[in-house]
């Protein structure tokens, strides 16, 4: 149920610091990509499978790993970048809360997710960053499209990415995958819209059970969404040497989870107020139903009572020799009947 | 549902301070005022499709842009008035969440929202201000009458607002938003009132569901008026340099604000305890009248049952050949009645 | 419902700072009182309408002016005594949320309310509050017998009240709000128990629509409550340059207030737990009374039936026939009515 | 219901500072004891009624002071030790929000409350303490046992507190007050558990009220136990001068006190998950009965309407002439019945 | 139910610092193990009881009791360690709430949980540590396998334990034990899974008593990992002096903690919501098998009427003389079940 509880069952007796994958089976062999870029040129390359990486200077150098679950590739890059191992395994231990903290005095090291609502259920993936001046390197578990906006924006020169350094990348990447997040948000808002509009129609126990179950999946995106904030105020802290710059975007970006985060939590309020209509709306169907019925019954019960009295067999019931007794008993009932229907609209129990 | 997430479906893969627009679809051309004013005078016009803005020295110049759907008028303006991308591109993104920061060193940038109630559910316009000395910029998504008592007042010299300066502008344009937000409650606060007064008559589910949207559009209003509160906060901070001669007035309007969130929180509890306070109403009646149904149909079956008795055909029935055996069975059956309808009462079955 | 809510429909279009009354119609002609007092004499004295107020040097000036209706008056009393506009706009808008400001550089002013649970529905008024050295002026809506205590103590020059300046004053005037609160929280707590006892004896809607509405009361007084935290929290800052003899009088007033403000959130949680279990106790009852009448009925129709076949009128049926037929079947009757009693009872159906 | 709200009915009028007793009648005569130590002896003696306190030089004196509702005694002693009135005054009010204060420059005063679980409920009676250099004075309601432990280990010279000097004696005191708080938390506890184990054999209503009673108490009790962590806090700031020989056992006693708000917190959460659980527990009993009755009902039902059809009395029923008609019936009512349950069964009906 | 209130019964009376267990029986002697290493070498050695401990310099010591029930044992470490009494009074009193403080100026002392989930139900044992330069003390009520993986790491001299000195040591003991409750979490989550399985087939209220007896489980778990946050607080603030190189592992294991606490309050919210889930499903089905018998009982219930009528043994009955009556009367049976019928479908009855 909870992803963010599967990787502990790895870590186990090892020392922190030691590379061991601890996400889903990955059969796939991870590669890596460099994209090298300044104001006037870009490059983009795809290393082969042990090739060593050579930064450019000049540049910013975004490199990109998909597939963490290869722990010499890890430690490959690690070591030619000289990552420490504390952050390495965090890179490699799936199923980490989100944070940033400083790898070394001028490395950062980003733990984020990348969200998707597939089939109206959350599923995610890790995204590691580090940057220091002019190197920004994303790791990530799969081949992921999130990234694919801010390269497109790299390649075409758009905006200031081309000249906004290595901090400039980050908070581009950032604001993708805070995207990521928003666009999560809008379909569990859509789903939430969607089974409003049938509930209109006809409430039954599975709409019910798909508005409980999106209102766990809500719950887990809240807890997912909450600490990310303490990445965005780490980031704006002074110490955090964030260029002037930059700082608007990030500024904006950080809004932009603010809004997300305010999103989940209204979205959590709406659908319990949702459920908790729903269930009443249920319950007073019920009750209408059974009203209803036990009206009838208690119409017919007296007038059965009536024909049971005359269907007795006693040889001295001087009704039953009557010449109208029939009728007058069926009239009796009639009148029974339309007096107690009078009372029961006058008592308001129809 | 949720206005504040509609904006993302664009955002994909533009660079931060692109200018799209990302609200509902306008037609309608924008136009833009100028109002020049000091203690002696003040102009107001209409400018061109296309007009240049010239500001007026010595002045306080209030630019109002009606419509943000069209990039090129947007892009314009903030040519000429020096405005950043990245806070035009939030002008042009209706969905923001309401926030102040600065465009620049000296360009303060708020955005708020223009609430309404129209037919009971929660509708609001974004509003973008720019302001710096002698200038303020306001950009909104369609006319709208919320500036009305503030040209007024302009425009008559009543108050303050001649001799105020930019700073006093921006304070009455945020009062009359946030009286716009109050005059919202209180619509919200009638409509639970009207409610009530029907719930004393006659609780139906219509009713009920109406409680139930009202608390679902008073949970977006606090959702809306609650980030409000950073804008104040960051106004009366030392660093915005509200002149002293204006800041009792933007800490009347932050305490009007204060009052509309207690006013918003106090709405929802007692809507929450409305809705379980109905829902438990129906239960009840729906519980007395089952009740009372089905205390007749207990008195009667038992009744049935002896009639049923002496409509057996035996052949050898003792009872069914005596004289009164007819008329002791009637008793029997009047007693027990009776005995059932006393023992009922006393153990407060009816 | 909300009183709180009201002045927002006349402020509309005029400006911060204009003198329009806000409040419910009052038809009678405000009148100001002047007290002054030092340590060896006190004198007291009802103005004339429009009669100038005379300060007495040397002595503290206690003015209560009774009746905000009358623009005229008020903005008389503000320019003699040169209060703000602004802050005596908020003296006529009753409704204002509690605070403290300061009115300008040597003029405290402070909006609490004078709180009443007349026939057990919250009722309140606005006290408004100006006092600078050696001069306090109270505004109220009403003759209120609030101030009785305060002004005894200054006739009779009991404790501290005739040598401890406008500051003590101020603390005793404070004092005496809050005791109100007070007042009012303990008549709604008796409240509470009233309704308590009579839900030992018998548990009906009437009672629980009573629990439901001083629930709301407790909601809208705790609403009121807590904004005035901040009064006190104002005043005990250090630049409220309350002199260190009359700081301990405003911290135990404070502290009642706190106290205040427990009791009433306590009362709200038991109130919200009483009525939980009031609901749940008459849907017991009515559970109950169901179950026991379904257990009558569920005993009789078997038998009936019995009594049904044997009403048939099948040409050749044996058991009719039987000499003792009529017997054996009533035995078989009792035999299964007993059977049938044993099994709900072993099952704990009664 | 409230005790924390019975003092205010006497303050009123009175001047803060007037010594008033506001706690339940008593009639025995107040009794003061003193007891003076330090490391080499201890002394202990009851002072006669009117007698003057003196205290010794070079020891830490104790008085206790049992019985506060005679003012004359109050007084004599607060003139003695030079208490402020003010302080006084709350030492007389039971009722009071457990706090700490500076009652004068080097005197500290606190209101705690000494907390029980008389048969279930909560009672609490009032401790008021002052101490300064060598001095601690407690008054208290009623003799009550909690000071004993203190004193027996000040008679035995057990620990450090006959070296600990008068704030060891304060820390000492609280501990034991504490410890209080715990015991009473530990009684509700087992009670809860105590109706837990009765729950699992049969759950009732009058089991119900238990632990909705024990739910309030509990409230209560948190609503008590958080005012005094600002106590702790404040007794640990600098500037109540607590030497550091003490201050470790101050912050263990403060740890408690934390563990007994967390403790009631749980507490108050698992009792209401313990009645939602109780409340759903019989909902489904009694649906279950009534489900089995109604099936019952709904097998003889249709059955009584085929021998009802055979019960008629046409003069032309072909079945009636039949010769195994009768048993056909009887075959045709044994096969629905058998078919109906058949279809209960599996439809999960039973 | 709640452990950690079992220790106050024992405390009683005894001054703070006297040393008496207050845990669960035990019946084993305790013993101690000394385990010394550096970067070069390890020993190991279990000493015999009453053996004097002599730590080896240049080396970190690392000193584990199992068993904490021998107050002789406890009082002669803390003798030779020179460890205050305070400090050992909490060793020895199970049931502490986790907390950090500092023993005397080198020494810090640190209680902890070891957190198990047997059978489903939360247990959990108290684990207390000293620390200072060079020398780190555990002690822990039972022999536990949490510090094996420590060990191991010691001896195999795997990671950066052998040099990173007591403080880095004390990080690894902390980082096993919050492993210990991200196990006992992922338990619970399991469990929690396990039965959303199986209630997927039926709901039973055995199942929902797991539920609420998990809910429990995860309110204790919650209510004990909260505290826990403060330990690390304190040790990150500066004065904890931390060195450097250890601070990183330290930040790690606070950020798995913080994942677990927002775990458990995920687990609960999500408990919740399968509990409400669950209830409101057991009520659909009960109100859907009541509706479906209810529908059967309401056609049938007229067509005995119509039999009841003709039973009745009136001389004068003209149908009962007609040739077809019988049949007429069977077709208008079975013409009005069917209407019945068809009217509840419409009116989705069924």
């Amino acid at each position: 149920m909870f992803e963010f509880l599967r990787w502990i069952h790895v870590k186990h007796d090892s020392a922190p610091g030691s590379l061991v994958y601890a996400g889903a089976k990955r059969e796939f062999v991870p590669h890596v990509t460099l994209c090298t870029y300044n104001e006037q040129n870009t490059t983009e390359k795809r290393l082969d499978p042990g090739e060593a990486i050579t930064l450019a200077d000049g540049h910013v150098n975004f490199i990109r790993v998909v597939g963490i679950h290869d722990s010499e590739t890890i430690k490959a890059i690690g070591a030619t970048m000289d990552f420490p191992n504390l952050a390495l395994e965090d890179v490699m231990n799936t199923g980490q809360r989100p944070k940033f903290v400083w790898a070394d005095d001028e490395t950062g090291f980003i733990v984020m997710r990348n969200v998707d609502a597939r089939e109206g259920s959350l599923a995610s993936e890790q995204v590691s960053l580090f940057w220091r001046d002019n190197l920004v390197v994303v790791f990530m578990e799969t081949e992921s499209e999130f990234l694919d906006g801010v390269l497109a924006r790299i390649r075409k020169g758009r905006g200031r990415i081309r000249n906004g350094g290595s901090t400039y990348l980050l908070s581009a990447i950032l604001d993708s995958l805070v995207d990521r997040n928003m666009v999560t948000l809008a379909r569990f808002s859509e789903l939430a819209e969607t089974i409003e509009t049938k509930l209109d129609r006809k409430t039954t126990d599975v709409l019910l059970g798909q508005l409980y179950e999106l209102k766990r999946e809500v719950i887990l995106l809240r807890n997912l969404l909450i600490p990310i904030r303490e990445i965005f105020k780490g980031l704006m802290r002074e110490d955090a040497e964030i260029p002037d710059s930059v700082l608007p975007y990030l500024r904006d970006t950080a809004g932009h989870h603010e809004q997300a985060v305010d999103g989940v939590t209204a979205l959590h309020d709406i659908l319990k107020s949702m459920i908790d209509y729903q269930v009443s709306l249920i319950g007073m169907h019920t009750n209408r139903v059974m009203q209803f019925l036990t009206i009838i019954a208690t119409i017919f019960i007296p007038l059965t009572f009536i024909a049971g009295v005359y269907g007795m067999n006693f040889e001295f019931m001087p009704e039953l020799k009557w010449r109208y007794g029939y009728f007058i008993v069926l009239g009796i009932m009639g009148v029974t009947a339309i007096a107690m229907l009078y009372y029961f609209l006058r008592k308001r129990f129809l």
